[in-house]
C-alpha cells in the first residue's frame, strides 16, 4: 500500500431498488443519503464535497446534480454529474476518492441515483443502443444485449462455455435476492426457466439479462485522520485500492471478445494500491450485467485462469462458500439495475460485509472484499479494494 | 500557498468556436487535444488521465467520454464524463486538479468539447429550460434569458444599474473578438446596436446575450517535477487556485438576485489557496453568457465593490488597459458558448495571456491570471488563480 492520504468509508446507504413510482430521483437520492449519515452518525454539515454519479437521459430534469444538492441542501459544497454509462457509479466514487486523496476535501458525499422507469422500455432501448458507437454499430441496430451476446457466443466458441453455465449464474444470483429486501425481484429460478425464457439476443436469454431499475445508493468517504475523529466507535472500511480503466468504445475495433481488458488493467492497478491479490479477496461484487458480464469478470479479475469461468461456475466457486463469493445479495440480476447508482450499491454491500452486517448471506469473516463496476462493453471499468480495519 | 502538489499547466489547444458543420465533437475534441501536445511538445502516452466536460443531452452520441477518449485512442485511461450545465468545462478542470493532486495521475488531459447547433434553436431552448427546476420553476417557461433577467432587473432596482452600461460590456466583448480569429463574432457593435436589437426577456437585449456554438478546448494538466521533466524550456504557468462553489439551482429560494453567492465562496477559496486578493489580479476571463452575469462577476469576485459593477463599466475597468482586463479575447460574447467547451477555454486564454503570447489583445506583463466559469444561475461555480512563474 502506498504512503498517500488513506481513504475510509465512513457511511452507507442504500434504498430499495425496482419501480419506485413513489420517489422522484431526488428523493430516492435523498434516503441514500439519510441513511449514510444515520450510519456515520454525522451530520450532513460535516460534508465539504459531493460526487454524484447518474446517466442524465432518463430524467426530465437537465443537469441532476445541481437539482439533487438543492434538494439535499449541500450548498455550498462544489457539485458535478459524474456519467460512464453503468459505470457511473464507480466513476464517481473515484472521483470521491480523488477529491479526498487530494487534500482538498475532508468528507466527500459519493451519491449514485437514477430514475430510469419513467419511460418506456422501447425509449429506454433506444437510449440505450446509442452508449454504442452511433456513427459505426448502433445505427445497425445493435443494443447492449446484441453487444454482449457477441462475446458470449464467443467465449462458447472458444472455451467450450455453455448456455447452463451462464444460466446457474442467473440462478445464483436470483436465489441470494430472495433474502435481500432492497432487490427488485425475490423469486429465485431454475436453469430450466432461464434457457426457456425468450432468446433476447442469442445466446442470451431474457434471464440472462438485467432490468432497468429506479434506486439511490451512497457513501461517506472521509480522510484517515478525519474518519478516527468523527466515528470513533464504528467498525473502519478502508477504500485502500481504487483501480479505473478504459477500452475501445467499439467492438470492431477490440480485438478478443472472450474477455474485457479495461478490467484486467482497472484490477492491476487496484490490487497493487491495496497489496493484495486475486487469492486474497473474500467478497466481490461483479457487474452481471449480463450473465456473460459476471462470467468474464471471474477470468479478468484473476478468480480464475482465462477460459475457466465455466468451470469455475460448475464447482460453485462464486457462491456464498465457494472460493469467492460473488454477488450474494443478488447482484444486479436480483436488484436491478438504476444505472448510475450500481456501483455505489456495489460498495454498500461490500462495507456491509466487511462489517459483518449481512445476516444470511453474510461471508464468515470477510475483511478484503472488492467491486467492479462496468460501463458499456468495458469503455469504462472501476474496480475498488476494500478493507476492514484489523 | 499550501504545500500539496503544485499543479502545472504544460499544454493548451482550442479550436475555432462557432457553426462547425465540418467537424464532429469527437474531431474538435481531437484538434484541441492535439494542439494541446503539440504546444506541450509530449507525445499522447505521457497522458495517465483524462477528465472530458461536457453536456451530453446536444449529442446523438450517448455516453460521449468514451467515443471521444476511443477517437483519440486514450484507452487505458480511465475516463468519464463530467457535467454541470455551463460549468461542464470548469468542473472537468477541477477533476483534472484533484486527480493530478491526489499523487495518482501525473498528466491529465482536460478536454471541453461540444456540438449545439446540430439541433434547432427550439430545441435547445427546450433543453435549456430544464437545466432550471422543472418541478417548480422551467414548465412555467422560464428559460435562461428569463433568468438573468430577474437578476438584471434587481440590480437596476438596487443599485442603479443601466441598460447602457450592460450594453456597454457587449460592446467591448464584441470589440475584443474583431482580433480573434477563433471567435464566432468578430464584427464591433455599438451601444446603440445593443439597446435597439430584439428584447429577449426584458432588460436584456439580444445582444446582451451569447449564442449557441460548437467547438473545444484541452488542458494538460501535470504535477510539478513531471512537468519540469518533460516540458524544461516553456514558461511554465501553475494553477495555484481552484476554488468550487454550489447554490441552490432554484431562483425562488436564491434570496438576493444581485450577486452570485457560490462565485463569491469560490473566489475566496482560490484567492486563499493562490495567496492573492483580487487587487493582484492582471488579467480575467468571466462568465458573461449574460452581460448581467459578467457585470455581477465583477463585484463578487472583488475587482469592485457590491452595487459598484455599474461604475467600473463607466471607468472602464475591465477593458485592455484597465483596472482588471476582462475577457480581451472577446468572452463567450464573441468567442460563442459550446457549453462543455467555454470553461476550458477560458483557461486556455488565460494561459496564452501569461505566456505573453496574445498579441494585440495582450495584457502587458501580465504574470497572474483568473478564469470564472458559471453553470445555471450559479449551482456551479468554478474560479481559478493562474501564475506565471517569475
Amino acid at each position: 500500500m502506498d504512503e498517500m492520504t488513506r481513504v475510509a468509508i465512513i457511511g452507507a446507504g442504500h434504498t430499495r431498488f425496482g419501480r419506485r413510482t413513489d420517489a422522484s430521483v431526488q428523493e430516492l437520492a435523498f434516503d441514500a443519503l439519510r441513511e449514510a449519515l444515520h450510519d456515520a452518525a454525522i451530520e450532513s454539515s460535516a460534508i465539504d464535497g459531493v460526487a454524484i454519479g447518474s446517466v442524465p437521459e432518463y430524467h426530465q430534469q437537465r443537469s441532476l446534480s445541481g437539482a439533487v444538492a438543492t434538494y439535499l441542501n449541500l450548498a455550498p459544497c462544489p457539485v458535478w454529474l459524474t456519467e460512464a454509462a453503468c459505470g457511473s457509479g464507480g466513476a464517481a466514487i473515484r472521483v470521491g476518492w480523488l477529491a479526498v486523496r487530494s487534500g482538498v476535501h475532508k468528507v466527500v458525499a459519493v451519491i449514485g441515483c437514477q430514475k430510469m422507469t419513467d419511460l418506456g422500455t422501447a425509449e429506454i432501448q433506444a437510449l440505450m443502443g446509442r452508449v454504442g458507437d452511433v456513427q459505426w454499430e448502433s445505427r445497425f441496430g445493435t443494443t447492449f444485449p446484441a453487444y454482449y451476446a457477441l462475446f458470449a457466443r464467443r467465449h462458447m466458441h472458444e472455451f467450450g462455455t455453455t448456455p447452463e453455465q451462464l444460466a446457474a449464474i442467473a440462478v445464483k444470483n436470483h436465489g441470494y435476492g430472495v433474502g435481500n429486501p432492497l432487490a427488485m425481484f425475490r423469486k429465485p429460478i431454475t436453469i430450466d426457466k432461464v434457457l426457456s425464457s425468450p432468446m433476447v439476443a442469442s445466446p442470451l436469454h431474457l434471464f440472462d439479462c438485467c432490468a432497468n431499475a429506479d434506486g439511490a445508493a451512497c457513501l461517506l468517504l472521509a480522510e484517515e485522520r478525519t474518519a478516527r475523529a468523527l466515528c470513533p466507535a464504528k467498525p473502519r472500511v478502508f477504500l485502500d485500492g481504487c483501480g479505473a480503466a478504459s477500452a475501445s468504445m467499439s467492438v470492431l475495433t477490440a480485438g478478443d471478445l472472450t474477455g474485457v481488458p479495461s478490467t484486467r488493467e482497472a484490477a492491476r492497478q487496484a490490487y497493487e494500491q491495496a497489496g493484495c491479490t486475486p487469492r486474497d479477496i473474500q467478497v466481490a461484487q461483479l457487474h452481471d450485467g449480463f450473465t456473460i458480464t459476471e462470467l468474464m469478470a471471474y477470468e479478468d479479475l484473476g478468480f480464475c485462469g482465462r477460459g475457466e469461468g465455466g468451470a469455475f461456475v460448475d464447482g460453485r466457486g462464486p457462491w456464498l462458500h465457494g472460493v469467492v463469493p460473488v454477488n450474494v445479495d443478488g447482484g444486479i440480476k436480483a436488484r436491478g439495475h438504476p444505472i448510475g447508482a450500481t456501483g455505489v450499491s456495489m460498495a454498500v454491500e461490500i462495507v456491509r460485509q466487511l462489517r459483518g452486517d449481512c445476516g444470511d448471506h453474510q461471508v464468515p469473516g470477510a475483511s478484503l472484499g472488492l467491486m467492479q463496476n462496468v460501463g458499456g462493453v468495458g469503455q469504462y471499468v472501476f474496480v475498488n479494494v476494500m478493507r476492514r480495519e484489523a
